[in-house]
């Protein structure tokens, strides 16, 4: 099966990706039976490129690696906007890969919809189009009849979303509770070895691992967009980040730490969904957690998600210490879905 | 879509899994769209049932809790064995249930070769099949076009099987860690509290959470039978509990414990699999686990499963003190999957 792919954003998390795509180009072709192609990037500072037979991943990554912008990759440079390129480029997904905006989740969400539009499925490691506006864009999908997957929204490929569509059929979510802003568990880890929150901060930064606003991160922002939206589709919650009731860390100090561990206790970020009387209430905010708590082994940038059920009770799924091949992974694992479900669609049968 | 079911074996876990049906028959009809019959039950020692047209589900709980054989439920009571009865009963999927034989896996085994002759889908939550003939097993089913589940065999009803096969398409799974036997982890918890190893074992006892006979979880069998299910499905290990490196926790005194607990490690009878220069090794043994693990967490009979992967890293699942619900979840899972892959095969669409 051909696939045909519109990057949009192309930072750390495209170029990952690319390069997997790149390195990984036979083992898609003759294990998984997909061939593969980038027909447009699109990149509100690198620049845009758009081919109709498919890019050359490894002049793409080149040029972005010596340059910094695609400018110099040839003729398929382009300045056309990225609706633009999108209602021209004849993909069949769309991957949308731009930063968050915290406020208002554009322009990813306008991205979404323009590719629906177009007829193609959306790939989205932004956490925007599902935090703020996932109930629109899932009724858009379904009358359009293609597929929003967006499991690297939270915790990277690990499976969250997939756990429980694909393999907990039935069950319904009651409550969920997570670590899932690494940031702040890799700072309140040094805190416990006495470093400062501002010199652990620092270390953070060095390590690529925080926002571009470290501040999304300390004051739970980064939190309260994925407990939103977990809770927008694991337990209809229609809710936004502004919803969340939450608290960053700004004001833990070091004293606060040593106390709590003298307790014999640790102070985490825990974000947490709760369905009362069928309203869903959502939180982000420092609690303190005991050893008898699978959080409480969380080190550095690992996350955790507990989900509590009606017919499963509880279960617990860890991330440990990603890198940015887990992001570049849950781009790929939810390519594989659309392929697989893809396969029996006429509309993509027709095409190819 | 109607699903018929044959039950073998009809102990505590296919009574739960009865309960279940019986109390989420109008959601089960109304909300997943299944009329779910039972048309035999098979019990080596309470008997059995065959109904053309399906059994009364509350009338089967209330002779067998009343009278503990099902003898007394009517004339759909016989004394066919189970072999006959799966050849004769025309259920569509049947559900194995009966006890593990730790020596050679069967009957199960045979019974799950007869409903593939008579064109059935399987569940079963019955480890031999698949820690003793998974190769065979699979081969058979993918040559009758049915298919075999399991997810039960491992951590009940929390995903394991099913994480890998629909939530990280395209992982290959290099390594396997788990605390898969709760008894034992239940026992030394106890331990860890100054109980000795004979008063936590006859604890574990009264809350029903030992093998009928309790050495094959403390000598390591239990879990060296699930290892080895894990490592044959997950790895192509094709091996059996018998190439499992085994040793279990009876030889750990309070005293161990105790100066383990001094170097701020826990005891943990820990099962792997590991391949190495293609060769997949596995293992039973009693381990020491620090707090940087999430295994340090599992209390009582909780477990936990921690798979290494090429592309998405490392995950951890951990499956919080369940109870025979979780088990009857298992099952209710496997038969919605079944359902679902059903609903377009031509040889079920003939049938309803």
């Amino acid at each position: 099966m051909i696939l045909r792919l519109a990057i949009v954003g192309f930072g750390r998390v495209g170029q990952e990706f690319t390069r997997l795509l790149l390195s990984k180009r036979e083992w898609l072709l003759n294990a998984m039976g997909l061939d593969v192609k980038i027909l447009a990037i699109a990149d509100s500072m690198k620049g845009s490129l758009v081919s109709e037979n498919g890019l050359d991943l490894r002049r793409v990554l080149g040029t972005v690696e010596s340059e910094g912008t695609l400018m110099s990759y040839g003729q398929e440079f382009t300045d056309i906007p990225t609706v633009g390129i999108l209602e021209h480029c004849n993909a069949d997904v769309m991957v949308e890969l731009t930063s968050l905006n915290i406020d208002t989740g554009q322009p990813a969400i306008d991205h979404v919809k323009t590719a629906f539009e177009m007829g193609m499925d959306v790939i989205t490691t932004n956490k925007g189009p599902i935090a703020f506006a996932y109930d629109k864009l899932k009724a858009m999908a379904s009358a359009k009849n293609v597929d929003l997957r967006f499991e690297g929204t939270v915790m990277d490929g690990t499976p969250v979303f997939n756990l429980v569509e694909r393999t907990l059929p039935g069950c319904r979510v009651e409550a969920i509770s997570g670590i899932l802003n690494s940031t702040t568990n890799f700072i309140l880890g040094m805190m416990e070895r006495g470093v400062t929150m501002e010199n652990a901060l620092e270390e953070a930064k060095r390590l690529h691992i925080t926002e571009a606003d470290p501040s999304i991160d300390i004051d739970g922002w980064d939190a309260a967009v994925k407990i939103a939206a977990l809770a927008n589709v694991l337990m209809d919650a229609s809710t936004t980040p502004k919803g969340v009731e939450r608290e960053g860390i700004r004001n833990i100090s070091l004293e606060n730490i040593r106390q709590t561990a003298s307790k014999g206790k640790k102070v985490k970020l825990v974000a947490n969904a709760e369905r009362n009387a069928g309203v869903v209430k959502t939180e982000v905010a420092p609690k303190l957690v005991g050893p008898e708590n699978a959080f409480w082994c969380l080190n550095g940038t690992s996350s955790a998600l507990t989900l509590k059920t009606d017919l499963m009770g509880k279960i617990t799924i860890i991330e440990d210490e990603p890198t940015l091949a887990q992001t570049a992974y849950a781009i790929l694992s939810d390519m594989f879905l659309i392929a697989e479900q893809n396969s029996m669609n006429p509309r993509w049968s027709a095409r190819k």
